[in-house]
């Protein structure tokens, strides 16, 4: 039997917060104490954990007495202040955000892409757990890499709502209600109307890098490249917000070292267990983003030779972005290393 | 003043035949009298031009006594049956449906693309209208291709519903009211729910090439390549459906012979007549389809340099898929040839 754990999760209230609470629940995670944090807005409120609801409590410095495990689901504002304070208390933090992910001293580990790398708890006490795309296509290129040696990658994505929070989606809801009432939408937190509509920027606006990719889009690159370890990698990613709730798409154009027959390419993806291959467009079998919804693996479909371009690979994959692409992954993390804390 | 002509419009009834009417009156076509068909099923539907409204009457073998231009908005089969027809009597048929487009003896004109070629009016009394993502993907590349030569194309699509039809419209409307009053949405039209969510096959399902690509994206890569004169151009397509009522974009990925300047580049876009560059992503400035629709030019932004690609710029474009993709398009096919008739 499992050593049972003091557990917080940080961020408790937010959309991936919640899938955290689920996740423990639903794989019965060995929980002795479950304390539940958030920002100073959200003191009192209460959240589900089963089919019990848990009060969530004020984050402050002595939150961290008598944890042995905490996830953050916060902004990286938050995770980069309070990692630092549990991690020298010895406390094993698992870092959803982005605080970390560039630190080369701490593991950054997409499951089925780079767990290998993970084989004990790390000096630091913190991992930090990739973007909610990056987790995905690491997913998807692994095996790829594996089989075949990669080249070049080129992703277009279709990305949800709830990627930005709570109050995005209450954005989209509220503009689709307004809409369908014949009132004018108010914008919420994107500068321009999400419903029924596309933002080929995220976040909506802001830094872009000296290539002038997006936030998102830099993130995806820099993260892929260090879970694959090619530093090098050449990678192009346009990353658009798009009027879905939860799930991310993304059209994937993969060039490989070596050549391939399709059908082998299409069993080496099968044959991944992170991956489930969904693909006979001509009877409209295909993976769609509510077909990834409260799914564990990515769905993959669409898998085709690119004509007239050499040893190239297209195809199409779906995850639930607030589970596969972030809770799910922290929850595999501490899974694994619970026993050897 | 422009010689008045006796106009058809065949398929009145429909998205592209509504947008047709509206764009013959808010252009002033020099129309004499006009005469609009639909199917059985439409017969005494009337529909707007202008202030009025206009009944709608069955399309049959004589209804092309007293026409000098028709517009056909309706599907493959109707066109290629109705075409004939009208064509033998001299009749100049221009043809928004897909009947005609590969078929080399038949001009395919895509405005600002390749109507250079379009002299006179052709012998075969008939001219292809491009599909809607051709028109402004060609619109795109063209002042590219002339500058800096072509060499790969990669597309991902991002495409409205009205692309599919009025009872696609319907379904997406529908889905969105079920599910916001808590009933189980009807499929309609598509296989799969496309209410926040995302179809990577256009049609839902059917006939795939031997390359694995669906009818919309061998549709997309060969007028493509056959109106830019490039049959041997290395293309790859994507086209995804999503939860948008109008207005389609595209991401896309392009390789170039020449090494160019990225400023350079985008004064070539920008000087171009048929694109408006919206570029200042970092204040939240770029183009969305909802931007797009109603505009009679196709919107370019998030122009850029692929880093460690040769010669490749990535660029997201928006253009109103009924209108500049297919209506306006007939119509300045229609304006440059009526004085020729």
């Amino acid at each position: 039997m499992k050593k049972k754990l003091n557990v917080a999760v940080i961020g408790a209230t937010g959309m991936v917060g919640k899938e955290l609470l689920a996740i423990l629940h639903e794989q019965k995670f060995p929980i002795d104490t479950l304390s539940l944090f958030a920002s100073k807005n959200s003191q009192g409120k209460k959240v589900p954990f089963g089919d019990i609801e848990l009060a969530v409590d004020e984050l402050n410095p002595s939150s961290f007495d008598k944890i042995d495990i905490a996830f953050f689901a916060t902004s990286s504002e938050t995770a980069k202040e309070y990692c630092a304070i549990a991690s020298k208390k010895g406390i094993l933090c698992i870092d959803k955000s982005s605080a970390h992910r560039e630190d080369l001293s701490i593991p950054l580990i997409a499951w089925y892409a780079n767990d290998e790398e993970l084989n004990e708890v790390p000096a630091c006490r913190i991992i930090a757990v990739p973007n909610c795309v990056a987790i995905p296509l690491t997913q998807v290129l692994k095996p790829l890499q594996q089989e075949y040696g990669l080249r070049k990658i080129i992703i277009s994505t279709y990305q949800a709502v709830s990627g930005a929070g709570q109050t995005a989606v209450d954005t989209l809801q509220q503009q689709v209600r307004d809409l369908f009432n014949m009132r004018e939408p108010k914008l919420g937190v994107f500068d321009q109307r999400i419903a029924f509509n596309a933002i080929c920027s995220i976040p909506n606006k802001g830094d872009f890098d000296i290539n002038g990719n997006s936030e998102e889009e830099a993130k995806v690159i820099n993260e892929t490249r260090r879970i694959l370890k090619e530093p090098d990698l050449p990678m192009a990613a346009t990353c658009v917000r798009v009027p879905i709730f939860n799930g991310h798409s993304m059209s994937c154009l993969i060039e490989l070292q070596n050549d391939f027959e399709l059908e082998a390419a299409k069993r080496v993806l099968a044959n991944s267990d992170g991956l489930v291959v969904i693909d006979n467009p001509q009877r409209g079998i295909f993976p769609t983003p509510l077909d990834a919804c409260g799914e564990n693996k990515t769905l993959v479909g669409r898998i085709r030779k690119a004509p007239g371009m050499k040893n190239t690979l297209l195809l199409w994959a779906c995850s639930d972005n607030l589970r596969t692409g972030a809770a799910l992954n922290a929850v595999r993390i501490a899974e694994f290393l619970c026993d050897k804390l």
